[in-house]
């Protein structure tokens, strides 16, 4: 875990760090962590290599992986694909990963990792069975072909990574940061969290605007995301919508921590709102 | 439209050859067709770029694509983005288009192609004003920036055409024949043709297997795929399952004509059917 976050996506939006509140700044995920969280959320992509012929072109193909413990990706590939045939050839290589996008909504929006690397076979037999159960962990389906002799297992060593969060925010990331950050704990719990909250809290949030964020003319306000750091809510007032980004007291690593820090700061802003 | 096709997919699938039948022999979509079919139905994919920096490696990412009547991909992309600057640099690229996959099916069972060619700025004016139109139509949320100054559009021009239809299917593609191939004109209607197919026509497409494909013993038939030329049943009796590829006694073009092919196949196949 590291002690600061590098970089702040929502420079300008309201936080909790307004007179009224108590809270930390207004903490998020780094970049490092929203990549490894966004790449440990998916098991398919878009992979990049060099051609032998068209000679020098970027060849792009679609494989599954799983990802070792420290992030590298993990794949199995016929010896007779073309991308396999391209690696042995010239290993420098990118595993491009994408958010799923909603039918109908902006594609380009969506968050989005380049992986740049040398890809290379794993021959050692500790590692091929490690690569083996991680790769089958990620695509039971191919338990059906894993053991097949004329396939391989590659490895990605990530030594550069791009990350492009949407229109706008994207960085550089420093590849040692993606291969300590940890995945988001609460990944697999926030989309029923935020329904949760919007359907039957909304007025908690309101408060929370007013109180914490220092917006006191909200009317509405709706949670558009949750990490282990914090939440990001849209207040509305007659006005504006406003972005706030406010944090836990402390981290939350499971729904029901998260459940209990709500409660909490809604006790918090309920003993200083005036009735 | 191309006299014959070049290849056929499932050669070893019965169809309507059977002493039987009076259909033409069981015409599949060439591979040119289901490319151009699979790219003229989506508008995201995954571009690789040479990189700078990196040096050499090729680097995927995100873009929005429309179509010129050649099947060129047309792009509108940020001069400052990391694919724009590698293009300007090298212009060798490729553009992988991929069939969505269904929450939960094998990722690596579905369509996709690799479009490989020179990625060029598109200067002249009225080139221009085509791409422009052509990105705005796949792509209705960039009218809020196309005419952003930073930003241009670019042209993949296909040299090289590379298709995965699944496992074990795949080819590399003339790209001359590639630019004259035309989408699927049922594209569209294929997805409501085949539930309304398996939902209230199962004792057609039984009877079709019977007559048509020589199948006598099949106890049911389910739609999996319908093109012009044709569709694709799988036919299951108490010994095993089937696939079955059967032709339109004509090209259809509508889901109308497709209506009433099958009313003249069903009406063939009772008359020469014992009962």
């Amino acid at each position: 875990m590291e002690p600061r976050p590098r970089e702040h996506d929502v420079p300008d939006a309201a936080s909790g760090s307004g007179a009224a509140a108590s809270l930390p700044p207004a903490r998020e995920p780094t970049h490092a962590e929203r990549v490894r969280t966004l790449v440990h959320g998916e098991r398919r992509g878009a992979l990049s290599t060099v051609a032998a012929d068209p000679a020098g072109y970027p060849f792009g193909s679609v494989v599954s992986f799983g990802l070792a413990d420290d992030g590298d990706p993990l794949m199995f590939v016929s010896l007779m694909a073309e991308h396999t045939q391209n690696a042995l050839r010239d290993p420098r290589a990118s595993l491009l990963v994408a958010e799923p996008v909603p039918e109908g909504a902006d594609p380009l929006a969506g968050g989005r990792v380049t992986l740049l690397g040398l890809l290379t076979p794993i021959d050692e037999d500790g590692a091929r069975d490690v690569a083996r159960a991680r790769y089958l962990e990620a695509n039971p389906a191919a338990s059906y072909y894993i053991d097949f002799g004329d396939f391989t297992f590659l490895r990605l060593n990530v030594d550069h990574v791009r990350f492009v969060g949407g229109y706008g925010r994207m960085s550089w990331v420093d590849a040692a940061d993606y291969r300590t950050a940890t995945p988001d704990p609460l990944v697999g719990a926030a989309a029923g969290i935020i329904e949760h909250m919007n359907a039957d809290h909304a007025d908690a949030q309101v408060l929370f605007c007013r109180h914490f964020a220092g917006l006191a003319d909200t009317e509405s306000a709706t949670m558009s995301a949750v990490d282990r750091y914090g939440f990001d809510l849209v207040a509305v007032s007659n006005a504006q919508r406003t972005a706030v980004r406010l944090a836990f007291p402390e981290e939350c690593t499971t729904g029901d921590e998260v459940r209990r820090a709500m409660v909490a700061m809604v006790a918090e802003a309920r003993a200083a709102s005036p009735r």
